[in-house]
């Protein structure tokens, strides 16, 4: 494609190649990770330098809090974090549960407003975590709102990791589980991302559809999945309605 | 400077031309914020939505999720908010007040964990978020450990914004303040970034020095300064403590 510039890619992928067990790289590291030749790695990390973006004590390059903007640009041109937030606040003070807000991108849900309570998760959540949208309630109502042509696909193409002995990875049963997913209008997904951990998720409908999806996730000491439902599911979709209520004004 | 690598630096002003006043941008729009040709504009936006950072209908373009990944991998390079975060959650919840955690990013600080409880400013604050160091507790704490050389050239330089009637915007009292921040080991800034908004910092060490801030902020409706420091420093050094001391592990 003669419109595509070459330079852009790569500079974006020197900038993925740090992550949790790379926070500190050599240049020939940088080089490995992405595929570019010493002198091109070179030539990008310096100008990520030099823009600001990356550190280097000469050796080990590390990426600055600079970097935080650009994802920062995603989300501040999003007014829908920012206005599910304080009611997500307030839905967290009253069940005493972490809530979040997650948006699909391509198999996976990533999320774009979190108030944590406690931990109960492996991992730490934050705005930008990704996880499998099959495995996640958030997953499934964003899931269940797609139209027919896309879900179709996804459910042809899309590789549903088993992450726990309960994740469903059978695409045919998926199906029927968004099918009830759509009709009820919440799901509850236990134990599929991670053991101990429950999720209940409701979609946030914008003019033109779902736009989001917001959850509440219990750890299993508080009860069964029938509790989770009964003691959040109320809570959960009347703070879905005031988001909805504050969209349209 | 041979090196620098002009396409990286222009594709990475294209993301940021999209903020929360300008979520959605026409190809006139891009060029006229980023200061590049439209033949330019066009190939770098062209270039975004092949790598799946930025969608388009034809006519307006907007940013897409996969912008976060590149955050995400400043933020999961940090094992510090990772590390702070459930002890930040620990304190909210103690506290019944958002608890955040900073570091210093030239003259600003940056967000890079937070536990909102309620919301009490007139800003949602998130993981990315940048205020003016000097107005902020967290800013003075990060101020106040930088070598001497650092601060002197800061004074000398920085363009001390009044945010309020009370922002310290004196160069000699900040040093002032800095010192005594210093001395005593925390920081309350007493409605200088907001009115109505209060917030108390500590340091966070490392074996090498001040490796970030942690805060609680609270309404002045909480009560005076001195009941925010009465009530909110003992748990909150002890939160800073148990982070020095899951950092030295």
């Amino acid at each position: 494609m003669a419109d595509f510039v070459q330079s852009l890619a790569r500079g974006l992928l020197v900038i993925r190649a740090f992550d949790a067990d790379h926070p500190e790289l050599t240049l020939s590291q940088v080089a490995r990770i992405t595929g570019l030749t010493r002198a091109a790695a070179r030539r990008f990390l310096h100008t990520l330098v030099a823009l600001g973006y990356v550190r280097s004590d000469g050796r080990l390059f590390a990426l600055r809090p600079q970097v935080l903007q650009l994802g920062h640009a995603y989300l501040s041109s999003l007014s829908l974090p920012a206005l599910a937030q304080p009611h997500l606040e307030k839905l967290a003070a009253q069940v005493r549960e972490s809530c979040s807000m997650s948006v699909l991108d391509g198999d996976r849900v990533v999320y774009v407003a979190r108030v944590p309570t406690k931990r109960i998760m492996s991992v730490t959540i934050s705005v930008g975590t990704r996880f499998p949208a099959h495995a996640t309630a958030m997953g499934r109502v964003l899931l269940a709102a797609q139209d027919r042509a896309w879900l179709d696909e996804y459910l042809a193409k899309a590789r549903l990791e088993r992450l726990t002995s309960r994740t469903v990875v059978d695409a045919r049963r998926l199906r029927q589980e968004l099918d009830v997913v759509r009709g009820q209008g919440w799901a509850l997904v236990d134990q599929e991302l991670e053991d101990g951990l429950r999720s209940l998720a409701v979609p946030v409908r914008g003019p033109r559809g779902v736009v989001a999806a917001v959850n509440v996730s219990a750890h299993t000491s508080r009860g069964n999945a029938l509790a989770v439902r009964d003691d959040l599911l109320a809570p959960l979709q009347a703070a879905a309605k005031l988001i909805e209520e504050d969209l349209r004004q």
